[in-house]
C-alpha cells in the first residue's frame, strides 16, 4: 500500500465520546421538551463528537464532485450514453447568467453558498482546458469489471489519494462540511456489486434502475454485476474498490477518509456514495462516526447501506440525481442541528420552569 | 365579518396554472435525467404557480411566532405549566451571545438568515416591554374549550387580521417564504379539537402526546377534546375556531391567508400550524396551493392533516417543538427546488446528449 494511504488510514480516530457525553448533557438541559427537536438532536450530539466540542460550530460547505467513465457502460447498462459524462463535467464548469455551473448541484450549492469543486477522475473523453477544473484522470475510464479488474491497485490508490488532497484543500478553503459527489454514467453498476460483495446479498438486491434503465437495461445490469461477482472472489475492502471500480468512487473514498482524518463531517449523498462508504468503514470502522446521510435515495440498495452502516437518512425526497445534490440540500439541516446543540439557552440560563 | 377579512378572503387567488404548465416543460429539458430530483421537482413547479414565474425566485425567509395561553391548560393537558408561555416569549427575544433569542428557532433561523417576528397574541400573564415584542393580544389566555367557546367571533377576527398585518410587514421587510410557528403550553388539544371535527374522524386518531404529556394526562387531554366537540355542532371553520382557539392559531391562520394573497409560500411546520391550515383551506381551498409542509412531526394526527389537504412532507425528523423550527429547517429546500428549476440549464443549452 502506498506510504501515504497507509498514514492517512492510520490518522483517523473515532469521535470524541467525552465531548460526545457532554453535549448530550449539554442537550437535556435546553429549552424545549426533551427529545422536541427528533432526529436533529442525535445530529447534534453527533456533530459534537467529530468537531470535538459540545457547542459545534461546523461552518463552510463543499461539494466535491468526481467524474469517471466505466468499462462496463458499452454494455447497455444505463439509460443514457457515455458521451454525456464530459458533457455533464463541463456543464458543472459552464459560465452562466446564475453563476459558475449550470447542473442541479452548482443551482443547490448556490443557495446554501456551498464551493463546487469538480474532479476528472478518470472520464472517458479528453476535456478542454478549464481553470477550476482538477486533473486527477490515470486512464479515460475503466476497464469492464465483467471480464477484468477495472481498476489496477495501484490506478486505486492514486485515486484515493487524490480525493483526499482535494479534500485537504477544501478544508484549507473553509470547509467544515464535507460532500462527496460523483458523475459516471453506468456506476452504479461497479456500486451495485461492490455493495453485493462487501454486504454478502444477492445484486439482486442491490442493482437497481439508476439513471432509469428499462427493464432490459435492467436485466444486462443485473447480469453484468453476477459476472462481475462470479468473476473474482475477493473480499479485501481496497481489492474489491479496485476490481469492480470505478474511479470516482476511489476518489470518494479518499475524500471520506481525510475529510475523517482532519476531523470534518462527511454527508453522504446516495447509493454511489454509499458503496464508497461501505469500502472504507470497512478498511477503518472509525470513519462511520464522521458519516452523515441525506436522504434514502430511490435507488434500491441504498436502504441496505445505510442499515449496514447503522446510520439514519435525514429525508426521503425520492431523488437518484447523484453528484452531491442530496448532500448539499442536508447540509442546512446539520448545520441547524449543530446550531441549536452550540446557541440555544438552557432552562436555568432562560429562567423557563419545567427545565 | 369584519370587512377587511372579507376583502381579504376575496383576494386569494389560485396558483398560476399556466405557468405551472410552462414550469413543467421547462423542468423536463434541464440536464438531468427525468424525475431524478425526486420531490423537489413538484416543489419547483408549485412554486412557481405561487410566484407567478417559470423560474421561481423566492428570497427572504421569515419566521413569524405567535405565542398564546389556553383556558384549558388548567385541565392538566400538558407536560409544561403554562408559565412557560410567557417565559418562552421572552427567550425568543433575549439578548444571547451569538444573537437575539435563545430558542430553538433562533438558532435554527440564524443558520438560514431567517428574519423571527414575536407576537403576544394572548398569553397569559402581562410580557415586560421589549422593542421587538409585536402586541397583538386582546386577552389573557383563551377561556376553557371544555365549558365555553375559547374566543368570541370578534377577538378571532381580530387575530386573524393581526396575523396578516404581520406578514405584510414581513413581506416589506423582503420575505418570500413565510413560516408561521407558534407557542403556547396545552395548544395542542384546541389543535386537536380543530382537527377532529373539521376532518370529522374521532378525536383518539388526533390527540397525541404534544409536549411529551404522560398517560394520565393524555386521558385527560382526550376527554377535554371530547367534552369541547360534545358541547357544540358548529362546523363552519371560523365558528369551529373560534370556539377551541387558539388566538395564537387564530392569527397563523391569518399569516396563511395573507401570504397567499401576496402570492408568497407558506411553510408548514407541524400540527398547530396545520390546524389553522385545515380552519383556512375550508375558508378558502385556493390556499392550498401556496401552502409547502416541512416535515411530519411526531405528533399524531399531523400525518392525517396532511393526507386531508393532500400535500407531502418534505422530511420525518420526528420534529415535535413547534415555533416553527420545522418549518425554517425545509426553507432551504424549498430555495433549492426554486433554484433548480430557475439556474439549471436545458439539455440544449448545455449540449448534453440525452435530451
Amino acid at each position: 500500500m502506498h506510504p501515504d494511504l497507509t498514514a492517512l488510514i492510520a490518522s483517523i480516530q473515532p469521535a470524541d465520546s467525552a465531548v460526545i457525553a457532554r453535549a448530550r448533557e449539554r442537550q437535556a438541559q435546553l429549552t424545549k421538551p426533551a427529545g422536541a427537536l427528533g432526529d436533529l438532536e442525535n445530529m447534534g450530539v453527533r456533530l459534537a463528537g467529530v468537531f470535538a466540542s459540545a457547542r459545534p460550530h461546523p461552518r463552510g460547505v463543499a461539494v466535491l464532485v468526481a467524474a469517471g467513465d466505466h468499462g462496463v457502460a458499452a454494455g447497455g447498462v444505463s439509460a443514457y450514453p457515455p458521451e454525456v459524462t464530459p458533457a455533464m463535467v463541463m456543464n458543472f464548469l459552464a459560465d452562466t447568467p446564475a453563476g459558475p455551473g449550470g447542473a442541479a448541484v452548482n443551482a443547490i450549492a448556490r443557495t446554501v453558498g456551498a464551493r463546487v469543486y469538480v474532479m476528472d477522475a478518470g472520464v472517458g473523453a479528453a476535456l478542454p482546458d478549464h481553470p477550476a477544473l482538477i486533473r486527477a484522470s490515470v486512464r479515460r475510464g475503466t476497464r469492464d469489471l465483467r471480464r477484468e479488474a477495472a481498476m489496477t491497485r495501484s490506478e486505486t490508490e492514486t485515486l484515493i489519494l487524490a480525493g483526499a488532497a482535494l479534500v485537504r484543500r477544501a478544508a484549507r478553503d473553509g470547509a467544515d462540511l464535507i460532500v462527496p459527489g460523483e458523475m459516471g454514467i453506468g456506476n452504479t453498476t461497479p456500486a451495485a456489486a461492490l455493495t453485493a460483495r462487501l454486504l454478502n446479498v444477492d445484486p439482486a438486491q442491490v442493482t437497481g434502475r439508476g439513471t432509469g434503465v428499462d427493464d432490459a437495461g435492467l436485466a444486462r445490469k443485473l447480469c453484468a454485476v453476477r459476472e462481475a461477482l462470479a468473476r473474482t472472489p475477493v473480499t479485501d475492502p481496497l481489492a474489491v474498490l479496485a476490481e469492480f471500480g470505478g474511479f470516482e468512487i476511489a476518489a470518494m473514498l479518499g475524500m471520506m477518509l481525510q475529510a475523517a482524518a482532519l476531523r470534518r463531517a462527511v454527508v453522504l449523498d446516495g447509493f454511489v456514495e454509499g458503496s464508497a462508504a461501505l469500502v472504507g468503514v470497512a478498511l477503518v470502522p472509525a470513519l462511520r462516526d464522521f458519516l452523515f446521510p441525506a436522504g434514502e435515495c430511490a435507488e434500491i440498495g441504498h436502504a441496505a447501506q445505510l442499515t449496514a452502516l447503522n446510520l439514519k437518512p435525514m429525508f426521503r425526497l425520492g431523488l437518484r440525481l447523484g453528484e452531491g445534490t442530496g448532500g448539499v440540500l442536508a447540509a442546512p439541516l446539520l448545520l441547524a442541528a449543530a446550531a441549536t446543540l452550540r446557541e440555544m439557552r438552557t432552562f436555568g440560563e432562560a429562567g423557563v420552569p419545567g427545565g
